[in-house]
């Protein structure tokens, strides 16, 4: 049996898109727990209005506060120890879940997972994973915001524990990383770059193919791409931005006038399988990694389909055993590193 | 009369694409000559081909060798002397052209013309500025690759130099300065930023608006963006690797079967008005800022419509007297600065 407790107030849409997520899941994973952590009366009107009452497997928890979508982390963690996010996080670190998923506030979900469950042994800070689609194959990617001027040192770590994931979750033998740089020569890029591409280079435990440039997060073209927060966060939602604009631009275009609306109509089949594939709710469920637990983060906005996704990200990292094995080799890689290094 | 001086040479299509966007902007601009620079009998084959010859403001400049796309920065500042994206920049320094418009290796150009045209008194280092769509309107945004760990002063100058040019060019009275952030509370992003976003504010000069996010880039929530040319530059080629991907997931929607075919079809009229919307070649043509004369890069890949529109915006920048009003601007705003800050 595998425990998910999913923090049901997060998000833009709260338990309105998580409970029906919960159930979906619940449904296609027989050997699925799930511990809603929120309101109690709120949950159980929303599991009443589904008729779900009678799932064994979903679990109310009682929490009395909700962290707000833009609190200080800093204030979340100080004057919130009842949240549904906290309460869902303490489920983690007290051994009765496997993991936890959350659409809250970014910054208030790595600051609690943090504070509550620690970095693992030789890792220094925690980065944010998530995969990009690409008409090839997906490509995953961190730091994506939870840390800004990283060192080389940093993105060292974020590379072992990124590769070992993909290695699990897609069941890669050793997966390409690269670095993701302004340029693919080796005499570009910061210092920061230059170094972590040297320390990368010399070792032998991961399959590091050199630099990549920003085209190539949606080209195919490797495994995983290593970069600084600061620079992952702007690439991620500048590309969100861009994917919304493009979308609204394409609906624009159609709804014109009456013969463009006529055109949508005869497309419709087709756009519908276009808007499909490109969704960013397929791409849902971004994996904080480096803590002692797992966690995953729902984007704010997503909808049921999103939420679900986030969860079967969560239920793939638990049957993986993730979390053990990133921080089996990143004891065994980081010490081989060393002795390469000497 | 405006002189403009071609690359003619350089860009993933040389002379076959930019020898009709050539003759293009001539048919618009009566007042505008234009300096080809590059391999003379290559030249004037492809002028005999598109029936030219009588072009009064067409004229060849000869130039022996040429910049490779993927050639190093330092050697071919060092190696070329007589390249045509050298002569070209050396046309502007001794004043026989008033702009020039390269699709060359950006590194090389910005070199080059950092060596041969020097930087504006003032100004550190030069910056490239670009516009980004939106629904609403076009954003601006610089740092795109110049620089790298660009220091608060140097951002600060990109903002100077920035606004002049979105006053100038989209006859915007104040415009909008927003900086580049992970996010937009106060506490967020690096040192860098927050000793930069300090500077702004006490800059009367300027409308700083505070930060922005990388989706603001296309939302048209501000008129200027200001960043790092690493952040800029991977934000930029992220969203350029977005669209290509998007769009080929559009065409093999379409290409799917006999069905969707013909869905293409009908819809066809709408795809096309959304694909003209989309089109990178409507924004091509960044500047190079902060250089003793005007040089427009145009995208490598760019074909007619894209470089006619680079010579457009050297065009427009001539006429606006960009250069000297960033000079004037920036030796004032740089003085007031320091007062205010006293």
């Amino acid at each position: 049996m595998k425990t998910v407790a999913l923090d049901a107030m997060g998000g833009d849409h709260g338990p309105k898109v998580i409970i029906p997520a919960a159930i979906r899941a619940l449904r296609k994973y027989p050997d699925l727990k799930i511990i809603l952590v929120g309101k109690e009366p709120v949950l159980a009107r929303y599991i009443k209005k589904l008729k779900a009452q009678r799932m064994e497997r979903l679990i109310i928890h009682h929490a009395t506060e909700e962290v707000e979508m833009h609190e200080s982390p800093a204030v979340a963690l100080r004057t919130k120890k009842d949240s549904s996010m906290r309460v869902a996080i303490n489920l983690v670190h007290e051994g009765k879940a496997d993991a936890c998923v959350s659409a809250g506030n970014t910054g208030a979900l790595m600051a609690t997972a943090r504070f509550v469950l620690k970095t693992l042994a030789g890792i220094d800070r925690p980065a944010i994973l998530a995969s990009f689609p690409s008409v090839t194959k997906l490509t995953h990617m961190l730091d994506l915001g939870a840390n800004i001027d990283s060192s080389a040192e940093h993105l060292f770590q974020f590379a072992v524990m990124g590769s070992v994931l993909v290695s699990l979750v897609c069941g890669i033998d050793r997966p390409t990383v690269a670095l993701l740089n302004v340029g693919t020569e080796d005499i570009k890029g910061s210092e920061q770059v230059k170094e972590t591409a040297q320390r990368l280079s010399e070792c032998s435990a991961l399959n590091y193919t050199g630099y990549v440039e920003g085209s190539d997060i949606f080209k195919g073209t490797v495994d995983l791409i290593v970069c600084d927060g600061f620079v992952g966060n702007i690439a991620l939602k500048a590309s969100e931005g861009l994917a919304k604009f493009l979308r609204q631009t394409l609906i624009d275009s159609f709804k014109k006038n009456i013969f463009t609306k006529f055109c949508c109509l005869m497309a419709s089949p087709v756009l519908h399988s276009f808007k499909r594939l490109i969704s960013p709710e397929r791409y849902n469920g971004a994996s904080f990694l480096g803590l002692n637990g797992l966690v995953i983060k729902s984007h704010g906005g997503a909808r049921t389909l999103g939420f679900y996704h986030a969860i079967e990200e969560a239920v793939l990292e638990i049957e993986k055993d993730v979390l053990g094995k990133i921080s089996e080799n990143i004891a065994s890689i980081l010490e081989k590193a060393s002795h390469e290094v000497q």
